[in-house]
């Protein structure tokens, strides 16, 4: 399949270089075609691997990722043009971290909105599902890393979609017991707000390589 | 040892009455001495178990709890009274959910400022220990049920107070191992935003009746 890959740090590269491992096409998107970093992983990923602009690289995808930093997310979605991103599930695994006011990072956007749902909001023919932000990139792409019992999340209003979207999880490495559908694209509020207790506890650990766990009782 | 439970809901009776089983005092406050609930309560518990207004409960204690709504908890330990407040390890359990704009509820503080820290400033001289928040009122007094690879969390400025607690907590059925700390009270920002996951898990399981564990890499 194509992708286009919205973004060109460690999220992207670590998507765009699994996708690639695949066996898929793609195109990893930035501000502006000729991106150092967009170029170097192109170099490195291979014959399958291209850049370009955020409009290319939507273009070029029949699935596409926002990996691009939260606050710049639909500024970059814009520049990619929703023309590129109408009919097309668009995975969105950023988080609107806020720097502005020093570390830990605040949410841009939290508790009455998310930002998936602002990008839902801003292109309606888009087929949004968020996932996969509630862990670091590494383990995004090689969750078997920590066992079987961690989870990931998967909201959206498309239930198509969401299906596609779950089949890409698994041929990434999760189980489909991992995967938990948590609901409507509203539903990205929680996995999004996560992420200041996520920030807390990798400070606790020393290391952003861990993930949670839902443990069910009777 | 003498405890304070400001609050008469299930939080407040699970954490009370186990306080009461394991062999402790408690008085049960409520914004009126005479509380329906409280009285009840105090009944079935047995003679370790009384109840009064939020001033007597606080006065009585000395480890005191915080089980009540959110939304009205600084206004109880304001009338539960800064001086019987001081010097004392107050846990504060609450989740300040707002429902005025429906279900689920949205957080009336949260992102840069936290309840924990709201009730911290409001009464410096109290040693605030945010806990428990994250897994209902049967998770928290009874957490074996559940095994033995789920966390709860622990957030505070004082570290004596937290080390107190973290003995609490190992009385109430959790694990050395299964206790977090987040590290300041400003951490309960991540503990308290954890709540719009958690109510989305529950909707996604259909039971409360569940925690998180978290797994961490090599």
């Amino acid at each position: 399949m194509r992708f286009g890959v919205l973004g060109t740090g460690m999220v992207g590269q670590a998507i765009g270089g699994k996708l690639v491992e695949l066996g898929h096409e793609v195109t990893m998107g930035s501000r502006q075609a000729g991106n150092e970093r967009a170029v170097a992983w192109a170099a490195e990923a291979g014959e399958r691997a291209s850049e370009g602009s955020f409009a290319d690289a939507a273009e070029f995808g029949e699935m596409l990722v926002n990996a691009t930093a939260g606050a710049a997310s639909v500024e970059a979605l814009e520049a990619a043009g929703a023309e590129n991103l109408a009919g097309k599930v668009l995975i969105d695994i950023a988080n609107a971290l806020d720097f502005s006011r020093g570390r830990p990072p605040t949410l841009a956007v939290c508790n009455d909105d998310s930002l998936a749902e602002q990008i839902q909001r801003a292109f309606p023919d888009a087929r949004v599902v968020k996932t996969l932000n509630t862990v670091n990139a590494s383990v995004m792409v090689a969750p078997e890393a920590l066992g079987e019992s961690t989870n990931v999340f998967v909201c959206g209003n498309d239930e198509g979609a969401k299906a596609e979207v779950k089949e890409l999880l698994q041929s990434f490495g999760w189980r489909e017991g991992q995967i938990m559908d948590l609901g409507d694209i509203s539903s990205a509020r929680g996995a999004e707000m996560y992420l200041p207790l996520w920030l807390r506890l990798m400070g606790a650990l020393g290391t952003a390589q861990f993930n949670i766990g839902v443990e069910r009782g009777d």
